[in-house]
């Protein structure tokens, strides 16, 4: 398994994807799962890949190649927006998925890969897109400023709590690694290192990328603190009257 | 789906599940779906189902009939340790599913039903159990306090960052709705009311039960404090340096 979010607020765009791979429990290893297709002056393009990892390797290899054939196409160098980049890569995982449903048989194939893409064209704010298995694909809009693939559930409610929109970029970025941090906490086929690549709203002409590591001193202090926060909320809720025979309710605010 | 929560700590036993049920989103109800096998001076037993409807229905209705059958046959009410009525309803739920699978065919059951047992026979220590839809089953022990069946990811997170085996019982109340909260916000196949058993480890001769409604104050200040604290804390973590160009981390504990 593997767990990729993306995340698009007003101040710009963020990915993040873990690394692990496996092949069943006792055949795990670490791929990188967050490629980039384009980091150019006028667009930059990246792409995060869960599901079989042959599929998500052919998909990556497919799109990075400048096609030889006639005048009809095209590449995402020469891509004029987003949306056809998403459409190129919609037909790069039909035909892997393809490829691999028509080695396999489709009994043997669950789900195919499937991908988060996002980046801008040149002075374009950034977008982001969620590429399904079968090709087709969502575009990330206002009301949920989020996408996810891959084992995306235990990582859900810390975003459903606090992600918004207006939600700075920074703090996008530390809301990621806690969804991370609880999507690894209860599900081993998450792990470190995690790849991230953050795109701001202001077109600057290159991404920040980053990778953390398994000894990542602010990842680690962070995990511990939100660890020793949560333990410390909880104690401060309310038992409920019913199990302690108490009425009074201790005061909302936790903090101040 | 509904969302099924067993926590077995040393202060005695806690069971909890939801009551929606949905024949697809456009077919959604409120069904019991916790169920008193036995409550009485000597055994308190219940169990959980999530699943296939008809086929929790029909485990039950089995498990609540006295057999008519000659000697060998045996029901909850003369088992003699709760293993044993794990034995019971294992049979039942493999007779149930097989039930379903013969007149729908396999290709259109998706995994049947399956279940928490919990309770206690006599002066033993309350037991809980998580019946798979095969009909084999597996005993809550002292490493994991707890156990779930149906949408289990959600509410997830919590239990494993907060959940003890010393966690008191009215603290285990709370973060069993504070798992709850988490699933009834990112999945709205998990709703209120909900329904919860409540069995202290010191022998009391019946067990407490309780549904919490739609409008419960305490469940609803409770969801109201967990979303504010949840907030709060999450601004107070420290945004990555490579964000921000600040190095200097907030002070580690959120209180005091």
């Amino acid at each position: 398994m593997t767990y990729c979010l993306g995340i698009l607020v007003d101040d710009g765009l963020l990915m993040m994807a873990d690394t692990r791979t496996n092949g069943g429990i006792d055949n795990v290893s670490s791929y990188r799962k967050l490629h980039c297709l384009d980091d150019s002056v006028d667009r930059q393009i990246w792409l995060a890949s869960s599901g079989s990892l042959s599929a998500s390797q052919s998909v990556v290899a497919r799109l990075a190649r400048r096609p030889e054939g006639g005048e009809t196409s095209s590449s995402i160098r020469d891509a004029a927006s987003m949306y056809e980049v998403a459409d190129l890569v919609g037909a790069a995982v039909r035909k892997a998925n393809k490829a691999l449903v028509d080695a396999l048989g489709p009994d043997k194939v669950k789900g195919g890969a499937c991908f988060l893409l996002g980046g801008r064209i040149g002075a374009h704010p950034p977008q982001l897109f969620l590429v399904y298995a079968e090709g087709n694909f969502i575009e990330c809009m206002h009301d949920v400023p989020y996408l996810q693939t891959g084992e995306t559930k235990y990582g859900r409610p810390i975003l459903d709590r606090v992600m918004h929109r207006a939600t700075p970029l920074a703090a996008a970025v530390k809301i990621a690694f806690l969804s991370f941090d609880s999507a690894m906490r209860s599900n081993l086929s998450v792990a470190r290192p995690l790849d991230m690549v953050v795109i701001p709203a202001p077109a600057q002409g290159s991404a920040l990328s980053r990778r953390i590591e398994y000894d990542d001193p602010y990842f680690d202090d962070l995990t511990r603190r939100w660890s020793s926060t949560l333990v410390e909320a909880a104690e401060l809720m309310p038992d409920p009257a019913f199990m302690t025979g108490t009425e009074t309710p201790r005061p909302l605010s936790l903090v101040g």
